[in-house]
């Protein structure tokens, strides 16, 4: 390990960040004076700071020769997450937003990760209405870099490092990166990223056409969108109530859910583009797991008695933003029938495809799981026929095929222990700690807990918000993570990095191997 | 397939059952009048159609050759649940006990798989108080006979046929069945019929020398502690309230989830029998997660105000009991705080070891889940790195370790799927489907619903039940499934069996190519 490169980089990293803040900054100062004040503040004591830091990375890492490896890429992918949640809180800590150092970190993270978990309007911190717009926009900012971010750690950094294969399928490929593959490598990257700031413009240009948002909103709204991230400007998106914006959102959420990568591979052929997303295995199995989700909440909510028309909006849009990992939320699904949250419960842990900003274990790997499952099936009553499973027609390894075993596995695994750690805070119940833990991976937002059944039914049909039971904390899609524990948050903070590094870079971190040279 | 044979083997599973059927009928016949007559009328009516059934299937497997092999012994093992099911469900039906008969079929079939959750106290069925001896006798014996039946299909007939290999790893090992091998087999399910009964007989006397249980009432529960089944004499094992039948008890739980199979192979060794067990992994995992479950649910009773000694009581014999996948209660454990129902939640995926009468994933898959995750985060940290996984110093074929993961996911799959489905019962709700799919598929028997969380203090520490919320059913340690439709019970008894076999089996019968010669 050569812990000086790995430093250069994270300095990049750091240095990335502080700018970023460049832009919130000069939103606060057009801002009128009772807003600008504390903003400003924390904004240039968070740049401050970042420079600092950035500078002392780069002084510890400017003897580096320059090389990047397979153990410096994993370094940095692991580490570069933790840090930025660090720096990217210190204007919520500054500007007295969130004066709880664990909440900022929480706030900054969740950000960061797309997971879009929120501290405000929850426990003792500010509801989002008080909220300064131009911490609005750097809670919406860091979702977007975060969203980039991960695409292309995954498209470009790993692959490149030979850490991860083609379609992130395995970590089996050590393909030493060619100065050729680097050099495609920051091509496709660039891209990618050229593609998701196009899409992000569209999408605000739609929100404010259709959905009749103001221009400041559509942008905040769009970056989450895009990112998957599920920030918004409101104490819930359902204040817009916009069927337009919801139907804009919905396809947006939909297309971040797909592959960024995939759009990048087939840019150029235009139409072909679209046909060869539809072609590929994945994506089928996302349009399907999409489907499926939606028409099976559609059917519970009409069951018991919303109009048709309603039930299918809901279905759609908070279907599509609990399996995108968004978190959007225009209903309280707390109250939503059983059948409607296990399948939501299911969509926190299955997630969109790779490649894109979606978070949880991604479709291929549900997809080359059930296939598997198929096979052994067959396997198990005709042992000696001999078969070769494949993924759009070409054929797995059994090497990669296993690693996608072992992560789901992995996946379920880190879920329950976490669910197992959280579950000590006595402000969670057994269904508010498993949902917790699978929704904080998924990088998916809000997680359920137990509301009075009494009057879920009422909710249910006219909207609002269900108190829940026993004075636990609602950390469903209208409430908060604020009450809980610090020591929660910070585990849930490292939960939120884990899963949205895929388990593996995070986890081998703690791999004495990894720091030896 | 050679159906014939099959039909030939079932002929004699229901001739098997029918003769079973002897002992609580002559146990009827010595009993007062009042409590004779419906029990006897239902025992000769289902032996007149036991005697037919089994009659009819051997006329249809008369003609065949008499070679098993691995085909008929898999469509054996899947149907003969099935076929079990239905004809121990007759003396139910019969004495007008379960009037239902799917009622009934749920009964004996969660008796046969050794499941133990019971139609019994809930709906409009009667109370264990008022159930004659005979049919409690013949509750009992289903179990007894569901216990040594599954030892018996797992450490004889599956093997034989070259179904599943060593330690049930693997289906891969096709060793076609030679004559030798078959002849050990035999000698070894004898071996494994007499520890059985053998232990059985121990653990009826120690109830009645130190738990002071009357012999009835020993017998019993002897029945169901040795083949973790579960049924009662009483409404809840707790009415006995002796420290020292709980003690029994726990201890010859924990041994019926070790392994049979393997005190078999080392009988003749005598202590050195103990010393093998010792040194198996899978019997160390057993060990291991034992002391996590009884230790973690410890720690949270005596952190809610329980005394130590009361917790560890209650957390040693219930955590013991849902492990090994029993379901005797001596406490409503769904008031215990989120961290005790989740490890016990965890535990009914788990189950003990293989060949024991525990039901679960079972412990050796689990540890070799583990085993292959550390392997996958070393390797990724070190991809050239070449290892070889092993397991009581033998190598794991990468193909073993593959259908393990396999059967993990599948059995997620399956509890996920059916949890679905019987979600769509109105009595049930996000927990109760979960948990319930989770133990009918884990032959474990109690489930978890959400109680009045102002009640459960109360209830947690001064004892009795917990009432449930919203009128949802109370699928719990004191409660029964009666409440649901009849339609979900079908699905769980579909579930018990499918958990019961270890999936693949029953799965199997629905492959096309099963069924072809």
């Amino acid at each position: 390990m050569n812990l000086a490169q790995v430093a250069r980089l994270l300095a990049g990293f750091a240095a990335l960040l502080t700018l970023a803040q460049v832009v919130p900054l000069v939103f606060a100062l057009a801002e009128p004076a009772t807003e600008r004040l504390a903003p400003v503040a924390g904004f240039v004591g968070s740049m401050v700071i970042g420079t600092i830091v950035a500078t002392l990375l780069w002084l510890a890492g400017r003897r580096s020769n320059g090389e990047t490896f397979r153990k410096e890429a994993i370094a940095v992918a692991g580490l570069s997450w933790f840090l930025a949640g660090l720096l990217g809180a210190l204007p919520f800590v500054w500007s007295g937003l969130l004066p709880n150092p664990v909440d900022a970190v929480f706030e900054a993270t969740s950000g960061l990760t797309t997971c879009g978990a929120t501290m405000l309007g929850s426990g003792s911190n500010a509801a989002i209405a008080d909220v300064p717009r131009s911490l609005l926009l750097w809670r919406a900012l860091t979702q977007w870099i975060g969203g980039i971010g991960i695409v292309l750690v995954f498209v470009a950094l790993l692959p490149a490092m030979g850490v991860t294969g083609k379609n992130l399928l395995s970590s089996e490929s050590v393909a030493v990166g060619t100065d050729s593959f680097q050099v495609r490598a920051i091509e496709r990257a660039r891209l990618v990223a050229v593609i998701y700031a196009l899409l992000t413009a569209l999408c605000t240009v739609l929100l404010v056409a259709i959905g009749g948002y103001g221009w400041f909103d559509a942008v905040c709204q769009a970056f989450a969108a895009l990112a998957t991230g599920g920030y918004s400007t409101r104490a819930s998106i359902a204040e817009f109530d916009s069927l337009g914006g919801e139907i804009v959102l919905t396809v947006f959420m939909f297309l971040a859910g797909a592959s960024f990568a995939m759009i990048a591979t087939h840019w150029r052929s235009g139409w072909r583009c679209a046909v060869a997303l539809a072609r590929s295995g994945e994506f089928r199995m996302y349009a399907l797991v999409t489907a499926a989700v939606v028409g099976s909440v559609t059917f519970t909510l009409v069951s018991r008695g919303l109009p048709f028309g309603t039930a299918l909006r809901q279905a759609s849009f908070n279907g599509v933003s609990i399996l995108t990992s968004t978190g959007f939320a225009t209903a309280d699904f707390q109250v939503w029938p059983p059948l409607a949250t296990l399948v939501l419960f299911c969509a926190m842990f299955v997630g969109g495809c790779t490649g894109s900003t979606a978070g949880g274990i991604k479709q291929v790997r549900l997809l080359v799981t059930l296939k598997l499952v198929a096979y052994t099936i067959r396997h198990f009553v005709r042992p000696k026929s001999v078969e070769r499973l494949k993924l759009d027609d070409e054929v797995l390894p059994a090497s990669t095929i296993s690693t996608i075993l072992c992560v789901v596995l992995l996946w379920l695994v880190c879920v329950v222990l976490s669910a197992l750690v959280i579950s000590l805070d006595d402000r969670l119940n057994f269904v508010a700690a498993l949902t917790t833990s699978a929704s904080m991976q998924g990088s998916c937002g809000p997680a359920l807990t137990l509301v009075d059944p009494f009057a879920a039914a009422d909710v249910l049909l006219h909207g609002g918000t269900a108190p829940t039971l026993a004075a636990t904390a609602n950390v469903g899609p209208f409430g908060g993570f604020g009450e809980l524990a610090s020591w929660t948050k910070a585990v849930l903070v490292f939960q939120m990095v884990l899963g949205r590094l895929e388990l593996l870079t995070v986890l081998a971190l703690f791999a004495p191997s990894l720091w030896r040279r």
